[in-house]
C-alpha cells in the first residue's frame, strides 16, 4: 500500500488539499464570531465542541465520498463510514477548540490517509495564518498563499538546548505530567498552548520536541505523516507506534527522540 | 496632554503605523530564519535576545527620531533617548522573544505613547498574520491585509464563565503564582503561551481576562492603550494604574475585573 501508484498518490494529495479548502470556507467563518453555539461534550469537565466543528467536518466528509466514495472516513465529530479501498480519512475538523474559541489563531484542521500500517499522507491547515502544512509519500511542504515551500525538521540541538512543546501545562495523568516535568527540566525552553500548530513547527524545523498524552487518533495521525515527511521522528513513550493515539513524543532527530525517551520511560503503564 | 489637537493626534498615529512598518520589515527577515544570533540576556535563567530585536528597535527608533524629533524614546534593547515635547514613546521590538525564536506567530512589536499619565496610544502588530492592531484617543482597530475594522471587548461573562490568558503557567513569584491560581480554578478556560497576543484578543473580543506578573512598562503600555480603547480596564493586582509593569489585570468590563481582582488581592505585596 506503500508503493500505490503516482496516479493515485498525486488523487490523494488532491482530494486532501479539495477538503481542506471546503473546511476552510467553514472555520473561518466561523473564527472569531459570535455564533458558534458552544457546546459542552464532557460530563464534568470542559470539552467543548462548535457548530464550526461539526459543519466543518461535514463539509470535508461531503468532498472525501464525492472524490473518494471507496475509502472508509473515521471523524472527530460524525464517526466512522465504511469502505472498501483499505484507505480510512482521519479527521479532526478543528484540532484546538478551545484555541479556537478563544481567537488564537494555533488551532488546525487534520485531514489524514492511512493504511492498514499507519497514516500515508497528512494536512495541518491553519487557514488564518493562511498556513497549509501537507506530508507524505516522502516530501512536505507549506503552502501559503500560492508559494510553495519544502518543509524540514532541523538539526536537533541535544536535550539541554532544546525547544519544547505541549498544549497543556498539567499533561494527562499525575504520573504522565511527572514524567513530562523531568522531561521539561532538561530542555533550554518549555512552551504550551499551540495544539497541532507546535507539531507543524517541528515539521518546519523551529521547534525540536512536542510531548502530549492522552491524544486521540484523529489527533495525531496528520502530524505523523507530515513530520516524517519531513524527516522527523514519532513514537509513544515507549518508541512504540503512535498512530492510535495516548502518549506522543515527536522529535526532530533520532538522537534527541532517544534521550526525550530516557526521561519518559519513567512514567509507568497507564 | 489628552486633549491634543486632531492633527497631533492623526501625525502620532502616522509615526506609530511608519515605526511598525519599519520593525515588521525587519522582524520577518528573521522570523523562522536561522540567522538569529541568540544571546542570553540573564544570569542563571534563559532570557533571549536576538539580532531581530536589536535590529528592529534601532529600525523603530530611526523612524521616530526623523518624524517626532521632540518626542523622548524609551525601548527594552537600546534604553532612553531624552525628548522635550513630554511625550515618550516605548517600545518592545519583539515582545515574546521565545516565542519568536520557536515559530510561533504570537510574538508583537510593541509601540506606543505615553504622557505624565499614562500611555495614550498603542500598537500591537503581528506582521506575520498580517495583523496590527491599534488604539488611543477613543478608537481601536484592526488593520490587516489593507482591511480596517473597529474592535472592541466583548459583552463579558461571569467570572465563571470566561476565558483567562497568561504566558507562562508559574506566574511570577510563589505567591503570584497561587494566587494565580486561585483565580484559574474560577474561570471555564485558561490558556497559556501567547504573550502579547492575548491582549490583542481581550481588545477584539474573544478572551476575557489576561493577568501577569513581573512585567515591565515596555510590555504594558501599548497593550493598555489598545485595550482602553476597546473599552476595557487594565489596572495592578490592587486595582491602581499598571502602566509601570508589576502584576497585571486585563479584563474586558468593570465586573469582572471586580471579581478577579478580589481573588488576586490574596496575594501579599511584592
Amino acid at each position: 500500500m506503500t508503493d500505490l501508484p503516482q496516479s493515485e498518490r498525486e488523487a490523494l494529495i488532491r482530494a486532501a488539499h479539495a477538503a481542506a479548502d471546503a473546511a476552510s470556507a467553514v472555520t473561518l467563518r466561523y473564527f472569531r464570531g459570535s455564533d458558534l453555539n458552544l457546546q459542552n461534550k464532557a460530563d464534568g469537565h470542559f470539552d467543548p465542541v462548535t457548530r464550526a466543528d461539526r459543519e466543518a467536518e461535514a463539509a470535508i466528509r461531503s468532498v472525501l465520498q464525492q472524490v473518494r466514495p471507496a475509502d472508509a472516513i473515521l471523524g472527530e465529530e460524525l464517526g466512522l463510514l465504511d469502505g472498501q479501498s483499505g484507505l480510512t480519512w482521519v479527521l479532526d475538523p478543528i484540532d484546538g477548540t478551545r484555541g479556537f474559541i478563544s481567537g488564537t489563531p494555533t488551532w488546525g484542521t487534520l485531514i489524514s490517509v492511512r493504511n492498514d500500517k499507519g497514516p500515508i499522507l497528512g494536512v495541518i491547515d491553519q487557514p488564518y495564518t493562511g498556513e497549509r502544512f501537507i506530508g507524505g509519500f516522502g516530501a512536505a511542504e507549506l503552502h501559503r498563499f500560492g508559494e510553495v515551500s519544502q518543509i524540514s525538521v532541523r538539526p536537533a540541538p541535544n536535550l539541554s538546548g532544546s525547544i519544547l512543546f505541549t498544549t497543556f501545562p498539567e499533561v494527562g495523568s499525575t504520573e504522565e505530567g511527572a514524567a513530562f516535568r523531568a522531561l521539561a527540566a532538561k530542555v533550554q525552553l518549555t512552551r504550551y498552548g499551540m495544539d497541532c500548530y507546535a507539531y507543524a513547527l517541528l515539521a518546519a524545523g523551529t521547534v525540536d520536541l512536542v510531548v502530549e498524552a492522552g491524544l486521540q487518533a484523529y489527533d495525531v495521525q496528520a502530524p505523523i505523516a507530515v513530520i516524517q515527511a519531513a524527516g522527523g521522528i514519532v513514537t509513544n513513550w515507549r518508541g512504540g507506534p503512535a498512530h492510535d493515539g495516548g502518549r506522543i513524543l515527536a522529535a526532530a532527530s533520532a538522537e534527541l527522540h532517544e534521550a526525550a525517551l530516557e526521561v519518559l520511560q519513567a512514567a509507568p503503564e497507564p
